[in-house]
């Protein structure tokens, strides 16, 4: 028989869960550059590499001694004689002498004894050889240095790290034109309840269409996961094992959702006592909506039963798989999260001992954000769809009072 | 030969191009629910069903008729006969007489005559067909009504809606189990400038690896776009030109982008004006960094030559291709951005009639967020990934002072 277990918080529930979790990591994979958006990086990035390799102009115009140039002005120019143009991709090797100047375009590549750019505004061509240089250059001006962007042996980007477009710039600057990264994690999603068919189906009385599976399959797709969605299964504890074997074996995370009747919560943590140790973790968690939630491993495998409120199945996500999801991926730095502080439009209460999430529309009025809590059951996905965000009493408060702020994350 | 434009404002060149843009809308295509992720809506979606189709109860205990527990309490309870158990996924269809009661589930349908579910945890069972009742419950408590989640008629999501998890939940909830969306725009990316290599090849003196592209990669990307990376183009009229054409054929915007030099700069715009009529539009525009921009229309599409720095680049696909993108999928409610509001570190000055975006890093101070401006010049790669976020200086502002504060847009 299923043991009994005691409603935890989720502080404690993350503490029974931790242990089994904190030692599992996900795969390794090798892709090429350009797939790696999102990605989490596998190892720190070291540069092999300058970048630039050489100082490069930042400008139109000529590369000078800056000190050729020095108290130049357009009623005292410094006269430059051109000793010929730098072209764009080439190596610059003539050694500028003193009183000498090439041209060059922006990204071109200082000549040796060059050490400053003018701007081609503030010169004046007087013949084919000799411009003269109505502005002041100080050392190193309108250059970027060799190495001034990425130097040899400089940590480009650490391990853990999700890579974001510039990121992708910055590696193919050094050359890594194929990335590490985690591997996604594989997600299984196994619709559960004698009530639950499939979108393509048409109910009859009693029936439901499965709402949770796709929200999760989209919140497993937002935490670099990769989804798999199985059958639906009937209350059935021999089929439910047979699909959660399956799926535990072809993923790394396991969740069964969708019914929420007494039939459904049962088979589900009959089926997760049964396929293995240490098995069922925690059953109930003191948060609203979202309690009746069954967490536990097989293995190094998290499987978890979420609560068949579509509203209750997404607050769970967040609090306990995405977390999860993430740190088999070893991230360590992020995606920064939309959120917003408003003021809630009116008392709401919670219960000492619980955390309660709580949707909410924002609302400008006269200048001021307000979270205007959205009414309506857990059990109402539209909820969800309504609202512009959640925001989180915690569990030793006893509520939120009107007017007092609240940090909302946006979705 | 190419005629010579003026430089002028963001919002000025936004009134040269949008009238060429405007009428443009990218193909609609269906896919399968679980694809939808993040994809923009093509249509409104109607539901043809209500949602539960029937009254479901969301406690686990009894569905009764309400007015028989009116009055209950622990010293004087309502007494129910029990006359059966509603089954998960069948219709309840035996009509209650007054006085009975019918065990149910979370998530069962309500039975007729039945209009409110008692939780078992406020009765106790006394024999096999008798309950007593320990308190009241009042007409459609615990219970969900039939189309209360979604009612047959109903707008579930508008045109131009971006797609979350919760959509995806609700869409399957009414039956859509394929969508219309806005196809995916095609951005061909061409790199040009004759000291351009590929990440994967070794720098000469003179060359230095193909940043923007990878960047423009991810960030058309995270438009919901699809870019093709084409070959490196030198500073050639006819070699770009060619490239151009065939990139115009396979895609729906084309953006020029790599080297800064004037030769690959003047190629750029001397292609543009070959290749059709509008041509170029704008060039040059006053915005720091990002200055050097050229934008052009050949027919419908799109043609933009960025400035070669790389945040520049960046700054300038903010401004104005990440608009042209979600204006192709018809977006009108799309993921909301992540942004704080900081105090600036120190005096950053601009000038009139120009917008400047300032690169900062976040700090913490006594509990106190404030943005620090990022050093370093446009051509930094490394700026923009260090950078927290990036904020704007507008036009009409001639700088923002120490303690100022602005809103930072997160990456």
């Amino acid at each position: 028989m299923v043991q009994l277990f005691q409603v935890v918080t989720v502080p404690e529930a993350w503490a029974k869960l931790w242990p089994h979790v904190e030692g599992v990591s996900g795969a390794i994979q090798r892709i090429p550059l350009v797939e790696a958006l999102g990605r989490v990086l596998a190892q720190d990035v070291i540069s092999p590499t300058d970048v630039p390799g050489f100082a490069r102009s930042t400008v139109d115009g000529y590369a000078v001694k800056a000190k050729d140039t020095f108290g130049a002005s357009e009623s005292l120019p410094a006269l430059i004689t051109v000793t010929g143009e730098v072209l764009m991709g080439k190596a610059a090797d003539k050694m500028l002498a003193p009183g000498e100047g090439v041209r060059i375009s922006t990204g071109g590549m200082l000549p040796p004894g060059s050490d400053a750019a003018v701007m081609i505004e503030y010169t004046e061509e007087l013949d084919s050889t000799t411009v003269t240089v109505l502005r002041p250059v100080a050392p190193g001006e309108n250059v970027i240095q060799a190495g001034e962007d990425v130097r040899t042996g400089e940590l480009v980007l650490p391990k853990g790290w999700q890579l974001r477009p510039q990121d992708l710039g910055v590696l193919a600057g050094v050359g890594v034109a194929e990335v590490r990264v985690a591997a996604q994690p594989k997600v299984g999603i196994i619709s559960t309840g004698d009530e639950i068919i499939r979108p393509d189906q048409v109910p009859l009385p009693g029936q439901v269409r499965d709402i949770n599976s796709y929200t999760l399959y989209g919140l497993v797709q937002e935490c670099g996961g990769v989804g798999k969605l199985y059958r639906i299964i009937p209350d059935c504890f021999d089929e439910l094992r047979q699909q959660v074997e399956e799926a535990l074996a072809e993923n790394d995370l396991v969740v069964i959702s969708g019914g929420s009747s007494v039939g459904t919560r049962d088979a589900t943590a009959r089926v997760m006592e049964a396929l293995g140790e240490p098995g069922v973790l925690i059953h109930g968690v003191s948060v609203r909506p979202g309690k009746p939630t069954i967490l536990g491993m097989i293995g190094k495998k998290p499987v978890v039963g979420l609560p068949g409120h579509p509203v209750s199945a997404m607050v769970i996500f967040d609090l306990f798989i995405k977390p999860m999801l993430w740190h088999f991926q070893g991230l360590r730095r992020g995606k920064p999260e939309a959120a917003v502080r408003a003021r809630v439009s009116c008392n709401v209460a919670s219960g000492p001992g619980r955390e309660d999430h709580v949707r909410v529309c924002l609302e400008d009025r006269m200048g001021k954000l307000w979270a205007v809590p959205v009414l309506g059951k857990a059990g109402l996905i539209t909820t969800m769809v309504r609202a512009d965000g959640i925001f989180r009493i915690p569990l030793d408060k006893e509520g939120v009072m009107e007017g007092e702020y609240v940090n909302v994350r946006l979705f």
